[in-house]
């Protein structure tokens, strides 16, 4: 069997996941090199996963001909340029998302996209290969619901992140690009039309640490799509139950909801509190087979000479969208679209 | 419009609910006579609810012939009595289950009946009474779920009516006659058939104090009716949740379930907990609307001159498959029904 | 029992329901009129019920001084000048929603209201009265998750019913004052503040008939309160599956959704399309017990001399919002309310 | 990495879902033989995984030395000589359920399993290694219910798969042998208990083609067990809405249900019929992730040297317990198990 060799970059949570799959679930890949700015995080994967090689620099990496791909979980604002240059250098590429973390930087990816035609470039809006979502997808498709009328999206993280969130505010983008880019990418997928207008609110309402960095605990969105379509975006930062992740496409003749309880497991518990769903605690349990199906068809792609799903079409226009949210809550005002 | 008048014996937390029903919620009745062996309960009744006659001696108030019907609510080996003396005094009997406390009992109250045909006779099985249990009866016959194979009942008291349990042990004719009575009822009712075989087991698990009278905390039967159905009873007085009735008729070409989460109310909490449905607390709260829809279907009867859908038989076969269930445990011994 | 008399006008759908409530389920009121403009309606009503006294002149029940109260379900247009003129000529009064059709009209009845004080005045907002919702209100009140932060509402009538609405469209006042009142109602009721921004979209998804009255088949709403928090409507006339009211309300430190499927009863059917939870056909089927409660509260106010929870200013702020809504959706801009 | 070699024996349905594993989804065992006395169904599979050994005669694969482990998915009628020919070959041997097709078979695979204490031996009850069934066995050590009390089983297989029942109806051993079993090891695993007295009954509903074979489409048995806790179990094979696994475990503080609904994904579709879950079609769909987890869980004690927890002992336990329903229904008496 022929083996994709991967060289991963960022090894933090996701990263290590990403890392993990490639090494341990996908039969036809090989996690060939791995490269963290961290070095015990390095040395460690290194080791414990016996990969033979590693860097701090992502640059060296890339002068590794004995690879095949390059999977970008790097921090935010170090996407577009590893992005760029790992194209450059003949790679083909999985980047997380955020493309970029301004809409300048969102177009520079993307002429780098257009440079190497024949790589394939995959961004990971990993929740288009959740076994969930895929199957509104075909539901849609088949004429289930009609046309789409209104998409409901709730992004919300548990409030146990809540440190974690807090640490990492400056850095985010705030919540609409941080939060809601996941469900701004839905929407275009489900409803198959770009914003046409956007109005957008919200507040500290417990944690006024994010207020410095024009930031909010808990914020939401109505937008008008092109084609007529509504779509209401719920993203918060402090959710009690856990990680709850629900969207709902509401069509002309039905109506989909996809994790309206966002349940653990199978499990319901009956106790004095009532009859109890766990709710799922985080991104990489709620989400935990989508990253291997994704980073699967990455390397599908690639041993298929197949173009992915998700493009870097995609990734920009859920940033300009995820601004327009930004926008138009920091100015309290409503945003048009040409 | 005229009014029935009626003259309810038995006061306690079933009997109140009865009265009050007749007394403020069923336009063409009438609550014209209370009768209570407890003084005060009787007076405080009178008093406050403004009822013009009150009796501690029940042979007194089938002498007043004022009243159209009597409506029985006393303690359970009061009920035989009681309705052969209500029907031999001319009124129409409601009657709360169960129809007698041995089979010997119920055949008299049969002959009773019979001897007064003119006379409504009504047995309280109210859950045939209840939104859903009559929606599922619709639907059965509908053929929504083909031939009945197989009929599973939960009848669970919340762990919080425990003392009451445990100082009623010694009267109530143990866990079977007491609370799976009513899904015998309804295994019957739905099935349309009488049991052919039982095997019935249980415990004490917690409380063994119902040990001295023979009786348990939880106990199950298993039941092949004559058409080949079968039913599965579950009967508990430990439910840590709540008061769970539950009832699943699984048919040749699908199912019916009733009361799978016996929630409170339509509300949903999602705490740290999980999502939580809260259940409802007792029957008084469970099957309010279907205690009031009995009634006013008795009323009914009276004035429409038309007889029940339940009658004093299946009082009677009800008792005998209790008590069949109830030979089984004690005697740990397959029960072969002629 | 004292039993107090009421006038009802309107006996269309929801108007025949009250009428039936009164004569029949309240013990302490007696439908001692109707009126109606349609003459059959009014006939039938007063034979079958055997009610004394008819009309087909508002004014002229009004001069019935044998009675208490009136009760009004007159088509919206007359809801003002019924409510000024039945306060003016001394009597207790019950109007459904809406107060008036324009903000100009709720400042009559406002006055009309302030200047018969010692007289009830009772704004149908049935949904406060339902069993779920009053209970939603009281974990709130308890802290059960902390303070609010956004309400979501969904208001969508049964497709079935689209002729009706078509029919209607031209006195409805628009989608967001017909269906989204109640919400709106809703929203300021549980997070005890007033609208600060409005913007609302919107389409004729489906059924074109309504565009010429500048109105939409579905439409939303993103408001952002006076305290920061935020609310999401949802009004639709096209819902597939039935009458779809869900409420939630998001804290800050839990959340309560309150109808999230809106089903029929406890039944859950299991057939070869799945596990399927029928849902509820119409506001009649959903409201039932809320209906017979509210007007058992209106007419407890009287005897009781009590103010009712709902007052003339509720039915004014909502209709500001509501109005607000469809002024934005019309001219497609934010609304910023003083 | 050490990669343990494997050789799987059967390759129909379920037999190629673990060879599918072994091959591509573990990462420290390599399918390096495979053997099917189908001619084709081995060709296609070697050819088209390009596997390098391949044979249509187990013994032959027996001496393939190469190989570390063996794994049966043969026809139950050989699990027994599969099992005791690849440990006398000095194999670790992963084997499909049952153990044997009776009481004998078992006691043989005991002796040949204790004759060879230092290899693996593994029996595939692998609901133990599913994510859900594992969280509520954690739950219940973890003390969430108490002590259990009652345990209720529905094993139901989908209609869809009838004409395949049928076919295999006269070698399956009957409905509790070939579908309760693994209901009766989770009974066991849950209690803690072996089986006291058992009655059973059931009957041909629609398909009278399982009488001569003297078995069911659908049958229930309860279970005493030696601890006091009862057993409740359903098996049946016309399910009309899909493959319907569901466990409860009732508690003395407490209750846990797995699979209430035995729902197909997340999504949940409001269309006309209702509020609609899709459910899962059949046990492949089901379990997928516990076919791999114990698969992965089979080599990782290999690697380890480690015992599993699932031994042979249940499989013979489980196997007792399943032929005392057979015998239970066949002669309506009820069984006592010393």
């Amino acid at each position: 069997m022929k083996k994709i060799k991967i060289g991963a970059v960022g090894l933090g949570r996701l990263g290590r996941k990403h890392a993990e799959n490639i090494a341990f679930r996908i039969p036809n890949a090989e996690l060939a090199a791995v490269c963290s700015i961290v070095k015990e995080e390095l040395d460690e994967v290194m080791k414990s996963w016996n990969i033979p090689h590693g860097y701090t620099d992502f640059n060296e990496m890339l002068k590794n001909k004995d690879l095949d791909a390059i999977a970008i979980s790097s921090s935010s604002t170090e996407h577009c340029n590893h992005i760029i240059a790992a194209l450059d250098a003949g790679f083909h590429v999985f980047s997380e998302k955020p493309l970029g973390v301004d809409i300048a930087e969102c177009r520079r990816a993307e002429k780098a996209v257009e440079k190497h035609v024949d790589q394939v470039f995959f961004l990971g809006f990993m929740r288009r290969y959740d076994d969930s979502y895929a199957y509104a997808k075909r539901k849609i498709a088949e004429g289930a619901i009609g046309k789409p009328i209104l998409i409901r999206c709730y992004g919300l993280d548990p409030v146990k992140s809540i440190k974690g969130a807090i640490a990492f505010a400056e850095k985010s983008g705030g919540i609409f690009l941080d939060l809601a880019i996941h469900d701004i990418d839905l929407a275009r997928w489900y409803l198959g039309s770009e914003a046409k207008s956007i109005y957008a609110v919200g507040d500290c309402f417990t944690y006024e640490e994010f207020a410095k960095y024009q930031d909010i605990d808990n914020g939401a969105a109505l937008i008008q799509f092109k084609n007529g379509a509504i779509g209401m975006f719920y993203a918060g930062r402090t959710c009690a139950h856990g990680y709850h992740i629900e969207t709902e496409i509401v069509g002309t003749e039905g109506s989909l909801r996809i994790g309206t309880v966002p349940e653990k497991n199978l499990v319901t518990v009956f106790n004095d509190t009532g009859a109890v769903k766990e709710c799922v605690g985080g991104f990489l349990e709620r989400f935990e087979k989508a990253y291997l199906s994704e980073m699967q068809e990455f390397i599908n792609c690639i041993i298929e000479n197949r173009k992915p799903g998700v493009n870097v079409y995609d990734g920009t226009n859920a940033t300009i969208i995820a601004y327009g949210c930004k926008e138009s809550f920091e100015n309290n005002r409503l945003i048009i679209l040409d």
